[in-house]
């Protein structure tokens, strides 16, 4: 199968952010050509003029598991939210009630342009969050949460290192390098708060012996930083390294509050930093030092989280907080939008061990990118097209979403997951839900 | 003309926050019922299953005339923002271009659920922006701007005091309460550095003669607040306070560095604030101190701003910004949802001077409204109605904008304005205009 895009402006994400108006095309899962009038024939031809072409978002912290939370619990306490509400429902949450939270996420993501995630499921049946993974089509380290202690946590989602451990193998042996290596397994340890020394040193044997990713929280807020240095003695980043979870395969969530001997220590072991703008405003938990990370060498990606915390999973919402925040704080040309751009992409690209695949337009890559239309009155006039994307497009812009050189999304519909069953069964799940922890009558 | 909506979700913005499942009926520009279940008969039912029926959003800080710069100065420093291109592409205007301007900024507010504004129009041909809002329908305060002094300012936009006010009366003469009394005319120094003692005297004398309001910008950056103290030896509020511009039919715009003693100064003089948080944000302004304002007393609504700096009219963006913001600094209950709902909606009422007329849902009160559809993906399951609007939802979820209980936008379909015509005008218009800048060759 060959697809051919006609007169695109095709944002490459290159080492010269070069926007070109031409051609694209698609044979197979992967990229065959670029240039600014292609004589090629193609089985299908799209007209792409007054379009956008770029490499498909790339989110590297989300919950597909509080995809059903959305707007449950807003304005609250983070303590409150977590333990009175997010908690209390990861723990409810039943296979069916699971499938239907990350399969509403994962519309929700193809439709508004990503495609790739780092997602973070739950302690229990995360076979279903990659059944939806599957079956969406999208490319994505997922897996199950550890966590062996820590106070206030529901006793369902606390369990033995070993067991935690025994369940994260099983998964990984089911799900790494399925569908079409688009799926792989990571292992994800909550936090250090809820994870002892034992549960970390052994997660960081696994990831090693593997070759996994690790996907964590780290330094979000200030409370878990105290807790982390009076129980184990050490900055948080500090003692994540400590136990080896600090490197080039480790994607740490936040880095709200680093010191500069911490962004050092990413720096120096390559770790990835993902970065939620959304998320961290709304729980109050402050504004990354994104500037300073990305200046000593950092690789900074983009997430929005859980919709329990965010309320979006759009990425362009992100983008443009991942720009807007930091320029009272640094001036307005801190965080331009080529610079957020490729946050967006390439730098999540990166962050997924994935550079030399995806996160940008390049000729061998594979085709995982999206159409955006810039054609409406809220990007009009014709401008700076970084600008129009990061500033002013939104998720519903988007008009085509693909991964590997399928089309997931095409003209707002889905080819891959059905809307309207996803919706009716979210709604039945999320009610079952709030009665099981009493939330509801 | 009799039209009900039956079976919506009505968000009434009372006292009580009021959130009612029922039918809202329309009798010719005017609210008439508001009920469970209503049995009355209609010209035209529409079925609101599903949706959301609020007050029509509004928007204090709008320029109109800067619609056209969008996107073509972003992460610039704010001087050579406004030195270099603003200002001049300001008085490049000529009046079609204007026109341009004002009908795509209108465009874009009614797609996405505005329904009144406060607008600063720009120096010379303001007859257009008239024009532009009398077509469109919407519910607008706009006037020329004046300004008589200032450094950087190109000459074309500088004009004696005796002049621009004589202007401002022959505009006020020819547009003020027309279009059915919806619009009206409003009088638009351009901030205090930009116009002399005489200028702002003049200004108050001629507002508090014809019962007009002032529509300034106040306090939005430390060089300008720092400049009016060197230059007229006071804090900028109490300046403005001292030449007569801070009372109850004054909206300032921004406010973010004001302190304690003018806090107290505009709840004591009834003045309003508009807060542009996407604006402050993107021209490193910072953010304004509106749990303090709100405290104290003083009423605070809502604003994009121009597309210049922000780079939406997206009154969902602001909402979801005005929340975002404050809470790294003031905890996650600070500026919930239902204070942001009423910030956008009644505060702005209040501001305008037409909080008996519009701004909630009541009988007898105008019938200018929004209906908004929540069964996106981005705003599902059904949960807490107020955090899913302010939260979740889009711009682009708004399926209908209502103004005096005329239709002016309908499933995406712009009924007084041609989008079509608009855009090929603004494109046409903003090459012109950047030529003639000697930006474009």
């Amino acid at each position: 199968m060959r697809r051919l895009f006609r007169n695109a402006c095709i944002v490459m994400i290159d080492d010269h952010d070069t926007i070109l108006q031409g051609d694209l095309l698609i044979q197979g899962a992967q990229i065959a050509a670029i240039g600014p009038s292609l004589a090629v024939s193609a089985d299908e031809v799209i007209d792409a003029r007054g379009r956008v072409i770029m490499p498909g978002l790339v989110q590297t912290h989300i919950h597909l598991a509080q995809t059903l939370f959305r707007s449950q619990a807003d304005d609250w306490e983070l303590l409150d939210w977590l333990q009175q509400r997010i908690l209390p429902l990861e723990a409810a949450h039943d296979p069916d009630s699971l499938f239907y939270s990350a399969s509403l996420g994962l519309a929700e993501l193809i439709r508004s342009g990503t495609t790739a995630i780092v997602d973070m499921a739950t302690v229990h049946h995360t076979d279903s969050v990659f059944q939806a993974i599957l079956q969406s089509g999208i490319r994505a380290i997922s897996g199950k949460v550890m966590m062996d202690c820590g106070e206030g946590v529901p006793p369902r989602l606390l369990q033995s290192a070993d067991l935690a451990l025994e369940e994260s193998v099983r998964l990984m042996e089911a799900w790494h390098k399925k569908g079409a290596g688009r799926i792989r397994y990571g292992l994800c340890p909550r936090f250090a708060v809820s994870c002892s020394d034992d549960l970390l040193r052994e997660t960081a044997r696994l990831a090693e012996f593997h070759g996994l990713h690790i996907h964590t929280h780290a330094s979000e807020n200030l409370g878990e930083i105290a807790l982390v240095e009076r129980e184990r003695g050490a900055r948080n980043i500090e003692y994540l390294h400590s136990v080896g979870c600090v490197h080039e395969r480790a994607v740490l969530a936040h880095c709200v509050h680093v010191d500069d001997a911490e962004i050092d220590l990413l720096a120096r072991q390559g770790a990835h930093v993902a970065h939620c703008p959304g998320s961290n405003l709304k729980l109050a938990s402050g504004i990354a030092p994104v500037p300073k990370l990305m200046a000593r060498g950092v690789n900074v990606s983009l997430g929005a989280d859980g919709a329990a915390c965010n309320n979006n999973l759009d990425p362009f919402q992100e983008m443009r907080l991942a720009a807007l925040i930091q320029k009272p704080l640094h001036g307005p040309r801190a965080m331009d939008a080529r610079t957020v751009l490729r946050m967006a992409t390439l730098n999540g690209a990166k962050a997924m061990g994935l550079a030399d695949q995806i996160g940008s337009l390049e000729v061998g890559k594979q085709a995982d990118l999206i159409m955006v239309d810039l054609g409406g009155l809220h990007t009009w006039p014709a401008a700076d097209v970084a600008s129009r994307l990061v500033y002013a497009a939104r998720g519903s812009d988007v008009c085509l979403t693909m991964v590997d050189g399928q089309i997931l999304m095409r003209d707002g519909s889905l080819t891959t997951l059905e809307t309207g069953r996803i919706q009716s069964g979210a709604t039945l799940a999320i009610d079952r839900l709030l009665r099981a922890i009493g939330a509801k009558a």
